[in-house]
């Protein structure tokens, strides 16, 4: 699998109905493509990208917060159990060649956050956007549709 | 020392000489008001803030992400070492009952995420502005004046 | 692979050749009953079990401690990377269903704790011994063999 | 502070009288000689060691595993909120100089394990016994009273 590009896709655990069908439809984009879906484990937007990458016979893997398997989303195919609450994040996005993040709330924000400072380019959907001391930071990548996000992030993925 | 109130303060290890000014006027603030102060223990933001409350005759808190003491700077009396990298940016919030951001990258943008995630106010000083969707979020609380950030982290102190 | 167990290997990064052939051949055994390996994904212990599982077509899961995919042994097909340095140990063994022990060192032993505490079963070959307070503590299941490690793994795997 | 000695306390939150007696007069042993007391910030053995140390005027400093400072014992005059569980049980050996091991379960034996792995001395007191194959380890240095435990520990301690 180690040719395969492993990408992230984070955003939260109650995403509106939109939200849930563009995580679904990057998931089974990525898994079309070959890649290894990297999530949080969860519900949400993390178990509607894992359904999609599964329908298409995509590997999934959930970085999960906290002390048993069974927490991890139906889809989940590898759970990683790391009992570390939020500091999972981090593994979330440090374990990614690529982020795409969609909607989301500060834990997505402090996922896109980790992955910024580490270099890794975060690909963004209807997510936060970011600027400071009234300049606008540009760092999220803005993508339209679950084919582009997926494709970016493809294209970008680095190796570290 | 439980009856002090716990302020983190929290901005980049390269701030811009009226970043640091701001840091260390904060630092001795707080201090004056008998706050203890926790930071992320390096240097430039937090190395300021400690500089100012040990001015003022304050406790220094510096939790810190590598695997040594030394690596605290100088004004840091308690050095907590971690070991545990980035993920040390969540027990910096954690401690705090309100955290006040001066500038900062990233990794101020990571801390801000997970203090407002756990509802641990945030008190902002030419530091980021958030927006979704083109909807700006303004959960951060923008102050002009290190009085006046000290004065609403500590108004603001939850007991958590 | 949700059928499948996971199991763990744990030791040293430089076990003596014995330790290592006894890790390569508990790696076969465990693909070979279909089971998924975990471990910390570097060198010595990690990489001959790793090596083992690989030669018959297993999955092989590596939990790193720094901030690279890249630190991962070659035999790593899904490299997770923590950046949390030894925290990864917790991780590594609450993703497992059991826990084999091979050697090792304080590492190694602090792997065998977490998992005891977690009520997490663990297999021991030429590894640490416990006891408190002048009473042995045999709560590591000593065994002989690679073959009766990984049968023994296999059938005291938990659901957790 | 810097110049007073950083010492942590560790055992289990079941104490037997015994060990919580010895765990007190350690405290306070550690207090008359300028210690600072690093624990993990819960009941039992970690409870009674701070209220020892409180007795004498020492300062305290709990490392929790949770989200909350609340769940800090009522001696505890420096909580450290991790939010990690069993993670912060690798900040708490390695805030310290030294480490002092009363009694103890498997927790306890993850900070032994974590200690003598950053050689961060540790002494013993009706604690766990190490060996492998067959050749016992004298890592822990094994000592019979609180005042001997608390001078062995100032001893010993390193500068790391």
């Amino acid at each position: 699998m180690l040719d395969n590009k492993f990408i992230a896709v984070i955003g939260g655990s109650q995403p509106s109905p939109e939200e849930a069908q563009l995580a679904e439809a990057i998931g089974r984009e990525l898994a079309k493509q070959g890649a290894i879906l990297i999530c949080g484990g969860l519900g949400g937007t993390m178990e509607a990208a894992c359904k999609g990458a599964s329908s298409e016979g995509g590997v999934t893997v959930g970085i999960l917060p906290g002390n048993n398997r069974q927490e991890a989303n139906p889809y989940v195919q590898i759970p990683i159990v790391t009992s570390m609450g939020y500091a999972r994040n981090i593994a979330v996005v440090k374990s990614a060649q690529a982020v795409i993040a969609i909607g989301g709330n500060y834990g997505t924000l402090s996922e896109i956050s980790h992955a910024l400072q580490s270099g890794i380019p975060v690909i963004g959907l209807k997510t936060w956007a970011l600027s400071k001391n009234d300049r606008q930071d540009n760092s999220i990548i803005v993508v339209n549709s679950p084919a582009e996000a997926a494709s970016k992030a493809l294209d970008l993925a680095i190796n570290h």
